[in-house]
């Protein structure tokens, strides 16, 4: 099985950015955890990082060819992009949502989720546990499906 | 008389995804029927789909060079894109914003277009056919004006 | 096949009602054109104009009788008619709504359709080819189904 | 370790209730794999639930005796208490926040969260899975600060 | 076949309680009707009163071992409470909301009823007599179904 | 005693528009069983039905020479006339309103009513039952005035 | 010259429609005032009242034929007729509208007018004498004109 | 009997300001049309202006003593000032609210009047020919109390 | 004369939780102070608090059996309890509403109070002096009365 | 310790103004109340009242100089003006709002208070008193501070 | 040429008011840099600051008589004000809207200016270089008109 | 000092697009302008343009590289992108956005600003100068930090 995980804008500063908020993780040292997690799981991953918000949605049409499913933290389009939500919503594969940090306590415009009405679930606020909590959730949804 | 025809996020996908909504043809056959009508009306048709919503911007002001109309189906970038409506409102090109299913009796997000109020007009819920009546539409338009 | 073409209020104006917004043409010169326009088409049309909301919904209702579909202009009532949506979701005719100026960029209160939830689609800003147009999408969905 | 489970009204109905939306597993049945979850993460669990809005917020204030931090599922008064709200605050033990169902993609009313901006982070839509993810999610995150 | 009749907060103090609103029979003088009704209706009556939400939640679950529909008057929580809402609509049981008085012309907030939409229908305004519309309206249902 | 049922438009056509939301009874079916109902009451009733909101207003106007009371289903006209309402409030005879559906748990638009304030009540949902228990209330109501 | 002065629904009813809000004047006595009034402004006047929205409608369009101006008071329609301010404003006609009572301390939806903008201007809460000023400042306007 | 006639902020540079929607009359040449008209009115006129909002106020307060009536003219205030408004209704003269354009048609903030629910009336846009209406309005008014 | 001093959820966890905003003393320190106010007004005070709604609605029922008044921190319910306001209007005894917080500078729903509008008045931002001022304006107003 | 009392528009009209909303003390009256009460708390009082907004800030601006605080009943001001917001913060001194009347269940638009959140509380409802208590509530606070 | 430098309420305080938002500089500092700036663009300066509203029109009415332009900093009237917006569009001079502060990152209520929209542009958040900008844009854009 | 320059979508057809709102200056043209600008301030300039949303994002994370400043006018992207938002605030460098049009009196959503808030400040409306009075201010924000 395998799964890709995807990241949205900005989020390839992880470590540098604004690090009271995501931590001081990077997106490497993310990488290498999951891919730790994935083993444990006996799953392989691919990873993907844009900042288009087009070349997200390509990844993820790409995705149907050799996934089962689909982690994405959308960054900043979780809020502006219909476009990733018709993705997800048209290639028909699981996904799972997650956030680095609760979005419910920041700005208000952050609460709205255009993506997570056609994913399984979302996952906020674990910092970068919130990668292995979706994944692990996501394997298991499929594996019970 | 050259008149280019551009497709949005996820029109690459038409056939396969969601076919209760968006109906079994591929954009491949639309361009054929498409064609075909254009044949009938004696005017040259150019094609263009990109998921990237900047990609989109730049096809639209290419569009000045040789091209007298714009047939557009925005999909998704339809209720989200400043971008492409400033775009089609300064290269001053008259356009037509076509959409595959009823806008209308979708998500509340769906009814509202940014893309509308610089078009002519716009046409929504024929399937594939809105791209023939939009195309029909368009050439009455210029030949008129 | 027979299809009745519906207008509502202040429709009987045009030609000399705001011709800067809804052209020049009269209601009988595009009674012509779609006769016209219908015999291509090898179908029969019935007009029917009304200033009063009940006696359009009364038209929409025995349209059931000898009609295989409606187009229909709600004009004002487009945005106001909750008792016109119900007629034709009532009778169960396909039905294209049209409108002869482009809705979206007037009032904000003409962008809300009550009417095309319950339509085949809509069709707006062509001027009298909304007509034309609609008169086609129509017969052609008919004819599909 | 002592982590408190606290869950919300109807919550007790779990395997009757709707099961096209909430799954088939009984409360008991939740309890059990958590309690085998627990015995993997090596610590205890306590198990509340109450249908009354005081109640859970005596719970909250209880916990602050002998746990180290909660899961909570607070069901229906996720929506509407601002008392349960106040409790977690007051309190100031970490908390996660977890649904059974993807509250984004039901009715409108379920998507904003009263309580999840003072909790560490919010999981839904993986049916009982998400109490599993949340236990994991909250133990890292106790261990880690 | 037995109906079990649920009044929420405050509905203990009818009779005292702004008569001019509500009415000057009390409680009991409705529970005495009520039962007038029910024998000519050949059926049994519950009565069921409190001031907690939870309390009534744990009413709404119970009826569904020994009664086959509710009659509720959920009063203040008509307007606040997702969790009777909840219960409502997963115990299954039909149920008739009723109000005493006509809340559609009080202050702006007790015309949405939370709960209504999980009923089979509402009756409002008729004083005392709502209750009996409620349950002559409920058995009539019951009966057809 | 004479009563007015007073039934705005599209209530002609019950029993064959959409039955799974408005039953299979008939507007004549209706007739029958509610002067049943009537004699019962030892009451005299009226019928009148129009697609025209003006004509419902006249059929207020005039219901004040020998109606005692009205029993109305605004239809449509519940959620967009104003007219309707002044008319109900000028004549000062007692009002019911009711409908066959739920309004409150269909499209968004339809929970407001414009009529509901001026009348003593509202009564939704119970189907074809809903104007029979209107007619009980009402009678009710005007003999204990 | 002359003027119509047109009313809409329920105006009627005056003189016996809640006197406390429009006064006991009837529809008659104002009829007579004013062509008290336009006997000193040497004008002829009309006169037309409907309940019925469309036949507003006509009676704007036949204006036209030998009509300078139009008085309206469009009563309940104001707040809710789209059609009426499209025939106002397609007939071209210099009109003002006016109401009895005032309507900016009465209910909420009585604050806005759909059809004022298309007006010369509006007066309200003079009772009776709104119909006077209102034709006075008619009368001005066109002579200015 | 003596009327102020009180004029808010800006409206010392009529005919000057903005003519294609103030007119070209300055406020003498106004002054001395509502002298002329009072002097009909068999009554004596008091003018004041003030671009200072608490100077209305006080203006207002001041009439109390000496007069029967005030003629506002509230200008950019009417859309501002809960001072004004509290200042009417603490003196409880009778006030007519004037405006010389139509504030209808203009930007959608103007619309609403903050100073017209606690007046006699309001009249809109007749030039300075609404200040004579409003006069005649208001001591016709004055006279029948 | 004996007054009741009720107060809503979390407020016995006063001087522990979130000092910054609630200050320092325990409600025992603030029983007592408000006993030694009470001592030189020389009234009798009983106390009650609970977490639960509906205990509250109890309380304040109860208090019509012994009491002269309320003083009522309804603490989170102030902003979702239909059932407090219902139960305080329906007792007819007077109460002040205090917070010991400013309400106003916190987040957004803390501004909205539902049951302020049945008290006499409100007290917020005094920290433990909110209740010992209201207590004062509550026996100023009783003695007035 | 000195502190000054800042009255807002038409608080000059105390006890002639609308008596059953502000009751029938004058200003004056409440001037000599509050000065006995400053004299058994032992501090000196200044008063200051205008009708103009700009006053109303040179006044807050002036008490830097020789006040330790500052009680202000804005009255109409308190609903629009961000001027005396910023004068109120800008100078730094402790400051009360205290209004008359229950502003709770007033107009709507009385319900929001731009000064309260840049003061240290907010007093509304009990009459004149409401001087009283919030003179009393600012003296313990500065002490205490 | 000649521009006028209009200051609204509460700039007579910088310097000491909240110098963390409005920096250290006074308004005499202000002065200072804002006469260097003119000398070197050649043109004469006049200074203005006012606390109260009306005053401002006023000075903005003067200003047409030896003014070639005005930077106005209307503080906290670029929210409330219509009077100064009417008395900008009033004279008719070119005129620039400057802030010290970033309106944008601040309270909600700062975003919006009802004062810009008539102005040639606006300049926020340069502390009191904003001045400067705005007037060198100012002097520009007059001198190419 | 490096200062870049970034220009959002459509930016690169300034001169043609719709002069009467952007001016007659191409891109080119502004170019030279603030490379002149730039010689007197004695920085170095880097210009970027892209139509593409994420290439934007990309530009700005570079400019962390070698710039010690941004000036950028996000055109479209201003009021839909919160990517760019978080790319600005997540690189952490002074940032200054400036428009070419008044943004205050366009269509209603050109209003708000998406980037503003992480800005240091915004400048709009004077053109091309925009960009020179950004640069200016930007550099003069750099040397005083």
């Amino acid at each position: 099985m395998k799964i890709i995980v995807i990241n949205g804008p900005n989020i390839n500063l992880l470590g540098t950015r604004e690090p009271e908020i995501y931590g001081s993780l990077t997106l490497d040292d993310i990488t290498k955890n999951l891919n730790a997690e994935a083993a444990k799981l006996n799953i392989e991953l691919e990873f993907f990082q844009s900042n288009v918000e087009g070349e997200i949605v390509n990844a993820i049409q790409n995705a149907k060819n050799d996934c089962s499913g689909i982690v994405i933290n959308p960054a900043a389009y979780t809020h502006t992009s219909v476009a990733i939500r018709d993705a997800i919503a048209a290639v028909g594969l699981p996904c799972v949502e997650i956030h680095i940090s609760n979005i419910h306590n920041r700005e208000e415009f952050r609460k709205n989720s255009l993506t997570a009405p056609v994913c399984i679930g979302q996952i906020t606020g674990f910092g970068a546990d919130s990668y292995k909590l979706g994944l692990i959730g996501l394997v298991n949804y499929i594996k019970a499906a």
